[in-house]
């Protein structure tokens, strides 16, 4: 049984909470918020501590907290030589402080207060300074994760930026398509199907397989078309990048 | 019973003909293609035909060609007064000729011929000239698919344009995800969750409700981080380009 302490009461701090409180290898010792009432709904009181000297020994401390104050929490933690981690996707493993042993615990996925997440399909990229400490973290991820993956601080980077545009960005086109929907009085249901099939190929397929539309075929008729209906610049300059780009990787295949 | 025929042998042809092989409300006549061979794998040989002349009558004629084709192939019908619809996205109702009565038959999907897809769930844009063609289109529309709407030439216009930001720059924002990764010795299995997670949250959410990350939060260190990590130029554009598009629907709201 791992004994385990969370520190920050975020989102993702809420969501390992709610995830690790299902396992059964997983103890949740005691959880770190400066306000005990932001964990009240999901941990007994006596367990959430408002001070750091008020916590106890565990054999694995996640810090959940935002990833500028990450060093100066972990410098501030009131003990040695404990396996320490943060939760941080850009976030290197050396901004912990080097009191202790360091590690990252990083749950690739994006969480929102108003939709419940299914852990056991969230991808965790772990790392750690050396092989015991590698075990504890890959026995508590397994805990709530069917997926997990050992990724170093550079490939982290990586990750990140590449998420930001297949998450971050590709939200944002959908919000581009209700925009364009709404201003011409069609409702966005229509396009919903859509979008759940753009991403369900991707199961199957590689992102360059599954390309279709006119960028792809290079059918300038339909392209222009489009330019010449979409009336706000910055969805028109969008369009222009986005078409261009389809059409010059297409040149390298 | 509608008597329908289906003139072409692409990929929407060839959806159109599996899905209705399976619908008891609609009986496929007969279907056109320049090459028999095209469709043999889908209709007994005699129902193929690859003369005009040789079409029988039907209540209903698909015409599902690429968009430049579809006036010369509705003027090349030897009949008058049926019902001859297109399948186009982005072609208005009045490019088929006026001998016949016209409409329009879109299913909003894309179709790669690698994949199957489930027609049952694919929005299905109607469109006619009078409430009599209508009911035919839509009794064959609703045979194939629980998701049939009523759109005008005008607005299918601007579904199109949506659907192209919702799938095919969402597709390649998966495509460049990729190539970070694989620039970057990461497995984009890793990824995968992700992208059907982004598309999920859309089926409850609305995007503006459902956009995370750091051009969100106007995080400009993690902003920064990211351009200088991505060494393609034409993928630091598009970053750019998106991190301020969010910023600035971010103020209008």
């Amino acid at each position: 049984m791992i004994q385990l302490t969370i520190i920050g009461s975020g989102n993702v701090a809420q969501h390992l909470i709610k995830a690790f409180s299902t396992s059964s290898l997983v103890e949740i010792v005691q959880a770190f918020s400066r306000k005990k009432e932001a964990l009240i709904h999901l941990l007994e009181p006596e367990k959430i501590v408002t001070e750091f000297s008020a916590l106890k020994k565990s054999d694995l401390y996640i810090i959940s907290v935002s990833d500028n104050a990450i060093p100066e929490v972990s410098s501030q933690l009131p003990f040695e030589n404990q396996l320490v981690v943060h939760t941080s996707g850009t976030t290197s493993i050396d901004v912990l402080d080097s009191k202790n042993r360091k590690g990252v615990f990083y749950p690739l996925q994006t969480f929102s207060k108003n939709k419940a997440v299914d852990f056991s399909v969230i991808p965790i990229c772990l790392e750690s300074e050396n092989e015991e400490d590698y075990e504890i973290l890959e026995t508590a991820a397994k805990s709530i994760s069917n997926a997990v993956f050992s990724i170093s601080s550079e490939q982290r980077k990586a990750l990140h930026v590449a998420a930001v545009f297949v998450n971050n960005f590709t939200n944002h086109l959908y919000q581009i398509g209700q925009e364009i929907c709404e201003e011409h009085q069609v409702p966005f249901e229509v396009l919903r199907p859509l979008i759940q099939e753009t991403a369900e190929k991707i199961k199957t397929l590689d992102p360059v397989d599954a390309q279709t539309g006119p960028a792809k075929r290079h059918d300038s008729v339909t392209t222009n078309a489009h330019l010449d209906f979409i009336t706000n610049e910055n969805q028109k300059n969008i369009y222009k990048i986005l078409t261009q780009s389809i059409q010059d990787n297409g040149k390298k295949l």
